[in-house]
């Protein structure tokens, strides 16, 4: 059997009588069947290029590397995650920026579906390392978008500056306080950047951040990554609203893409907000929340209604009957007491407990095996973007940490804040990664 | 905005007037589109429940629970994998039995696309916990398979038996030997159940092993558990290769599913073999191989392709042009020396340098975080269904262990063995995961 990805394509000449492959090219022969095939995984669909096709193919089309924002954040948010966090260990600005230089255009190359150099993977010269791993090879960019921030540390102290940067780290960067009910790992915490890949395969998001990794060797080392199977939350209207581990749809009143004047109140950084560097930027704001799923499984369905706030089958606020109707807070049953609990999860959390205050959700269900205890360490890897990390991600957290009921049954074990720079614009080939900062 | 998943479809009755969601009803309710949008995870299709989406469908379908064999050996690979291991900590061999008998039950349901029981999720009484943890909700089946195996520790020693289990243990069924070049981690190894759940979207799969796990409480604890996001495997014809994160082709010989002669050959337990009970069952060898892809990744394409013993763009043995030409061990160059390496993975696992041994592979690709050094935590968790691991596995690996040129970028942290039994037949409701040991 010849598999659809074996044709050369336009083969690429090659010094030794080789023929290169780029993922471009093996996708142009093999057309959509198989790129939904090799998404999806599975040859069923390998050969029937018809239009039958297309709206899978769209789940594994390429998404737009440059613009005013960077990818990844009212990006339709894709299925699975792979994030990390780099620790930079060189004290060389030049290698710093040479190494955002390179990750920019692998990074555009990738999220076009192609590998990081052209012909990367299987090497136009066979004596050296490729330049791409090739595990991506015959699959397409499946929507993948890549997403760079910096962390407070990026940016040295008053005392100690790094890269030249003194005095343009935004004042709002600053590592998260102490909250009530954490289990803080520091292994898990701060990082001096991080990459978060998104994309409809997981492979494709692996090998996104393996390749940004392999180029970092000698100026950044993985500090730690966190894979997401499942995501948790919509960013546009036509996504169906996910199911967290709880069993729970998540994120039903989730800022989405099409907010525009909600996202730029409270996800876009402004002129005047802060250093210029990171107008048209945002705060990634990152919690890893484990989740003791064993004692919530063993809570009655009422209880973990009054916990959310909102019904386990629907999502509706309770005592509603669909996901979509406003929460009414001062909603009182027969009784005269609260539908919703005053302690519960979406009352706490909502805008109006919080002076109005919102964030883009965007976070992953993960299982990374077991605790040791015989359960799994599974949880929710919370990911947020906001304009102002002190108005809005730290006043609700210190809210929920201390009074949420959902307390019982999470804790949080990993922490992080990023400065997420602007887009790079269209054309602009000199613009990279972090540009508007070393620029 | 109202998404397809909120219809109540065909609604169940409630004793306290809620509405009770099977996910065969969500999906009676929402049709194909939305089973398709559910398990590709974004909304672009949903609505869409046109002839153009039964392609991509069929990956959401069900896989028959029942039949000769267990499904997930010979079922056609799916994307993603939990596999779990399990320690018993009873005693108690009708604990024992009843689990498996409710396992049994759940496990055919949610192979289906439904709760583990009807109505399971969202409670037909509100005052009980929950029977269906709830994360599964609106997804489709996804090609779910749950296969069970049982490993030597679970029969106890002669000295000591377990759960009248005495003279039942298969002479095959032993722990692996020692080989070199291991790392091994105690506990990613062993273990007196397996759950490997196989499914093309991970939080079917994830939901699948947390639910078994969930009732198994008091009975047995979770030993480790392991995420898959790739398969590295085709277990039939018209599947295209994968890649592995060696970015090479891998199980371009693997036995298929329509290779019905080798199967009963190297796969199936045949009448005499063993214990009776097993007859129409396999072996299932897990090994948790971690890749030093950092130190891959710095080595010369045509070193990578040596120490495979096939092109890396095309997956072709070297000196040839398709995938699938047959591997010729003796070919040599115009110097006369061999094209495949004396010491190539290819050759060395290949079944005319092993009496002839083939396995019928099912491995998935991993990354686990970081190792704390700087690197990805990554590999390939080998999943092989073997008739018999003496003949078959362990003298292929022993060799592997001795001389491959793969080691030096590869290492064993995990093994484990189970006997696998057969399927459960069409039709007979007494019987259960197991019930041809305990019978």
């Amino acid at each position: 059997m010849s598999s659809p990805v074996d044709e050369p394509g336009q083969a690429v000449a090659h010094p030794h009588g080789r023929t290169g492959f780029s993922r471009r090219t093996l996708l142009g022969a093999a057309g959509v069947g198989a790129a939904v095939a090799g998404a999806a995984g599975a040859g069923v669909l390998a050969g029937r290029a018809s239009a039958a096709d297309t709206a899978a193919a769209q789940l594994q089309a390429p998404v737009p590397f440059r613009g005013r924002h960077q990818a990844g954040i009212v990006t339709p948010a894709q299925d699975r995650m792979h994030f990390a966090a780099f620790d930079v260990t060189t004290e060389d600005r030049d290698e710093v920026v040479a190494m955002l230089r390179e990750w920019t255009q692998m990074a555009e190359r990738m999220t076009r579906g192609e590998e990081t150099t052209e012909g990367g993977a299987v090497g136009l010269n066979p004596y050296a390392p490729p330049t791409d791993t090739g595990e991506a090879l015959g699959l397409p960019a499946s929507q993948l978008t890549l997403t760079i921030g910096f962390g407070p540390s990026f940016f040295g102290t008053d005392a100690r500056p790094r890269f030249g940067l003194r005095g343009q780290r935004p004042a709002l960067l600053k590592d998260l306080p102490r909250f009530p009910n954490e289990t803080m790992d520091p292994a898990r915490s701060g990082g001096d950047i991080c990459i978060q890949a998104c994309a409809n395969d997981p492979q494709v998001a692996v090998h996104a951040v393996r390749n940004l990794s392999r180029v970092a060797f000698g100026t950044a080392a993985v500090r730690y990554s966190q894979l997401g199977f499942g995501r948790t939350s919509s960013t546009t209207r036509d996504q169906t609203t996910p199911r967290n581990l709880f069993g729970f749809k998540d994120g039903t009143n989730n800022v989405k893409a099409e907010d525009t004047d909600i996202l730029d109140k409270q996800v876009w950084v402004a002129d005047g907000d802060g250093p210029n560097w990171l107008t048209g930027g945002s705060y990634l704001v990152a919690r890893r929340i484990r989740m003791r799923i064993e004692q919530w499984d063993r809570t009655t369905l009422l209880e973990q209604e009054r916990v959310i706030g909102r019904t386990k089958g629907s999502g509706a606020p309770i005592g509603l009957a669909d996901e979509f109707e406003p929460l009414n807070l001062d909603a009182i049953d027969g009784d005269g007491e609260p539908l919703i609990d005053p302690l519960a999860h979406v009352r706490l959390a909502a805008p109006e407990s919080n002076h109005g205050a919102e964030m883009l959700r965007r976070g992953y269900n993960f299982t990374d095996g077991t605790d040791g205890f015989g359960h799994l360490d599974a949880g929710l890897f919370f990911i947020a973007f906001v304009r102002n990390p002190e108005t809005q991600f730290i006043p609700v957290q210190a809210e929920l940490a201390r009074r949420d009921l959902l307390n019982e049954y999470i804790t949080h074990t990993g922490s992080a804040v990023f400065a997420v720079p602007p887009g790079i614009p269209d054309g602009d080939r000199d613009a990279y990664w972090g540009s508007t900062l070393f620029g």
